[in-house]
C-alpha cells in the first residue's frame, strides 16, 4: 500500500504472518494497537517474547510447559499414555475431561512426502518411556487422515511386540452428522466398527 | 482452560483482545508464535512497540505518520481538503487513486450519546487550516451513517459562512447491488441525487 507509515506497514506485515490473517485484517489489528495505551502494547510485546523464551518441551511428554516437567505429567497416572501429534491435541482432549492418563506429544506425524521420518518426531522419547515396564496401554490419538493413520500403524507395530496393549481412538459418524453427508471412508469405518447395544 | 501454561495463556489473552478474535483463533495464533524462531518473535514484538512509540499524528492533517508532517501533506495540493473520520479512511481513498488533494482526519465523529462533542474531534485544527485563505473546497467524506451525516452537516454549517465550497461524497446504489436489496434511505438518496446522462 502506498503512502503508508513504515512502522505501521511493518506491524501489518507481522500480523499478516499469523495463520489465516490477510492484509485487511492485519490492518485492522495494527490500527487497534495504535489506539491502545503504551503499557498495554508493552504487555502484548512482552507476552510474545515470554511465550517464546519461557515455554519449552516437558522432559517427559514433550507438551509445552514453563517448568521442567509439565503439570499433567506430575499429576497423572503414567500406566496409560495417549499419543498425539501436536500440543493443541492435548488441549482438545483435556477439555472433555474423560481421560485421566498421561500424554505423549510427537510434534508431527510421519510424512515421507515432506521428508518427515521416524527420527523427526518424538518416537525415541516414547520408546524410552516404555522401558520402565509400568505402561499398560498406549492410546493412539494421531489425526484420522492418511499420515495420522500411517503414524498410528507404525507406532503400533513398534510397541505391540513389547507386550503393551495398543488402542486407536474410535472413528465413526460425528454427533449430529447426517448419514448422507458422511464421507465413504468414515461410513465404512462406522459399519465395520459397529458395536452391540 | 485448565492445565495451561501461564506464558501461553497470557499470549492467548493478548491475541483475543484484537478486534474480531476469539479464544480459539487466539490459541492458533499463540501456537504459531511458539513455532517461530526467536528472531522472528523478537521482530514481531519490536514492530508492536515501534508502531506505538514511533507513530504520531501529522501536525497538519492529523493522519498517522512517523515524521513531523506526513508524506501526503508534503506532496499534495492543499486548496482542496477531504475530511474523514479515521486514518483508515485515508487509506481507502488513496487506494482508488482518483483524488489528489490533501486530507483532514477528525479521529472520530460527533456522537452525543457517547459524549463526543465538537471539542473531542479535530475540528479546531481544521478551522485553523482554513485561516490562510487558500482553501477552495472541503470534501466531507465522514461515514454515511447517522453520526457521520450529522458531523458532515455540522462542519458544513461552520465552514460555508467562510465562503469556501463544501461538498459531500455521493451516496447511491453500490456497484453490483440489486435494487431490491438496497435499503430505503440509500434508494431515496439515489433517486433524489439522480443525474442526467
Amino acid at each position: 500500500m502506498k503512502n503508508f507509515v513504515e512502522p505501521i506497514e511493518r506491524l501489518i506485515n507481522e500480523f499478516s504472518k499469523l495463520p489465516g490473517v490477510g492484509t485487511k485484517t492485519a490492518g485492522r489489528f495494527a490500527y487497534s494497537i495504535i489506539n491502545r495505551t503504551d503499557t498495554e502494547v508493552r504487555e502484548f510485546a512482552k507476552a510474545l517474547t515470554d511465550a517464546k523464551t519461557k515455554v519449552r518441551y516437558c522432559n517427559i511428554c514433550g507438551n509445552f510447559t514453563d517448568k521442567e516437567t509439565c503439570s499433567v505429567c506430575v499429576a497423572r497416572d503414567h500406566s496409560i499414555i495417549c499419543v498425539v501429534a501436536e500440543p493443541k491435541d492435548v488441549l482438545a482432549l483435556e477439555k472433555v475431561r474423560s481421560y485421566n492418563g498421561s500424554y505423549h506429544v510427537l510434534h508431527g506425524v510421519l510424512s515421507p512426502l515432506d521428508g518427515k521420518g521416524a527420527d523427526d518426531i518424538r518416537l525415541k522419547e516414547l520408546l524410552a518411556r516404555l522401558n520402565g515396564g509400568k505402561t499398560q496401554e498406549i492410546v493412539l490419538a494421531t489425526p484420522t487422515n492418511v499420515e495420522g493413520e500411517a503414524t498410528a500403524m507404525y507406532i503400533a507395530k513398534l510397541i505391540k511386540p513389547l507386550g503393551i496393549k495398543v488402542t486407536r481412538i474410535a472413528q465413526g459418524i460425528s454427533l449430529g452428522t447426517e448419514l448422507e453427508y458422511a464421507d465413504e471412508v468414515t461410513l465404512t469405518r462406522a459399519l465395520s466398527d459397529r458395536r452391540e447395544i
